[in-house]
């Protein structure tokens, strides 16, 4: 499993991921899911990635490869007809050449398909999936910074001042502190904070879910990820977090209107 | 969906269930999902489950029929052979026979499994499920009070001192606060508090999971529930506890150390 969530706010944007990795529980690995893109000088993509990691991948390499110059023909003549068909399919401009960040997106979606559609036959025979999602977020200069969710259909929901954020696998566990605390107006800072509690809780819940944490801040019209951090394991950051966090909670329940036949508390 | 809760405390039991009920997301009814029963005098059991609403409505009719005196045979001629099969099948000690508590999960799974039986080829047919869980807590005088998780295939789980607390439904969004707060020493109030906090939480995520939301506290070598409460969708204190909740949090959040390069708060 993982956990990723992206938050859109006036200020900018703030991305956090886990990074653990697991085929079946006794499977566990470490990889980064928290990619930054600056194809061009007037942009830059962070791009968060859960789900089948062949899949996630062998999207951020097409990705590469798409930005990179062609590679030379020999190359081609030792790939699969299957991969060659995969590597000549068109899907429409990639991260340098999209205008716009929503077809960014419908990029990385159609590159999603693409792969998902390479190796479903085989993985379907396996009992398995090569699903995956992604969120994307960046700014394009001249345009609003912005936040997507790319489905594995390869579709693409964006997040708005009502829902600014966006989650991708264990997605449910973290959820009431960003529900409950969280709007556009906080600070990158906040943000990134309440991001982590959100990780931290999820990582309590769900074995699958694990440090290292990594966030990237991006403040808006800077084109540049301002703050990239990671919380490994032994992180005395996290260990604080969670302290201060179960206190919190601790202290509000203390604070919760006691029943008719109580004493009041105060 | 469904969210119940069972919390083992040393001073007691308490029960905390939604009353949302859903075929799809344009049926929504209201069912209580918790149930006392007090065989005789020397036992109490608090029943809860979800699920499959008809497999969940037959074993609570089943449960009442062993309960009852015997029914006047014209009425066994009338049923289905399916019915009269299911009906004949015996399923071990019922909940006023039962010697321990874990006879009396025993019992209820083997219920739920003959029902399950009874019903899914056609469900299948359909391609639906008749799937319920159940958590039962309660006691038997001279026996230490306890609490179990009935799953769907019949066998059973206790909630113990290290994990105090049984979920059944839509368990995720509504984990995090008993996981960081809860312990088996909290009074039977806090407990209830805390298991509404969980259900408010796991409500504002999941429409399918909605108020009323009944609450039963049993302090233990009672054999009685000392207090049943009913938050209906007006409830002020619902809202209240939410609101405190919200605070909490934002506080919380207020409170949690700064990065490197931010000012102390205080």
């Amino acid at each position: 499993m993982t956990y990723c969530v992206g938050f859109l706010l006036e200020s900018g944007l703030v991305f956090a991921s886990d990074s653990r990795t697991n085929a079946g529980v006794d499977y566990i690995s470490t990889y980064s899911k928290l990619h930054v893109f600056q194809p061009a000088p007037d942009r830059l993509f962070v791009l968060m990635a859960a789900g089948n990691l062949a899949t996630t991948q062998a999207v951020l390499n097409r990705i590469r490869r798409d930005l990179a110059p062609p590679a030379p023909l020999a190359a081609s003549h030792l790939a699969s007809p299957q991969a060659q068909a995969a590597a000549a399919a068109p899907v429409g401009p990639d991260l340098r050449d999209a205008a716009y960040l929503f077809e960014a997106a419908d990029y990385i979606g159609q590159l999603s398909v693409q792969v998902q559609r390479t190796f479903s036959p085989s993985l379907r025979e396996a009992g398995a999936t090569g699903e995956a999602s992604f969120i994307l977020g960046g700014q394009i200069a001249g345009q609003p910074h912005g936040l997507f969710l790319i489905y594995p259909q390869g579709n693409a929901v964006m997040a708005t001042q009502d829902t600014p954020f966006l989650q991708i696998g264990e997605s449910k566990y973290g959820k009431p502190p960003l529900d409950f605390v969280g709007n556009t107006k906080l600070s990158l800072e906040d943000a990134a904070r309440l991001c982590l509690v959100s990780q931290i809780v999820t990582r309590r819940a769900n074995l699958t879910v694990g440090p290292p944490f990594e966030v990237a801040m991006l403040p808006k019209d800077t084109l540049q990820v301002s703050r990239r951090l990671k919380f490994g394991i032994e992180s005395p950051e996290l260990d604080r977090i969670m302290e201060v966090w179960a206190t919190g909670m601790k202290a509000a329940l203390q604070r919760l209107p006691r029943f008719s036949w109580e004493q009041d508390p105060l």
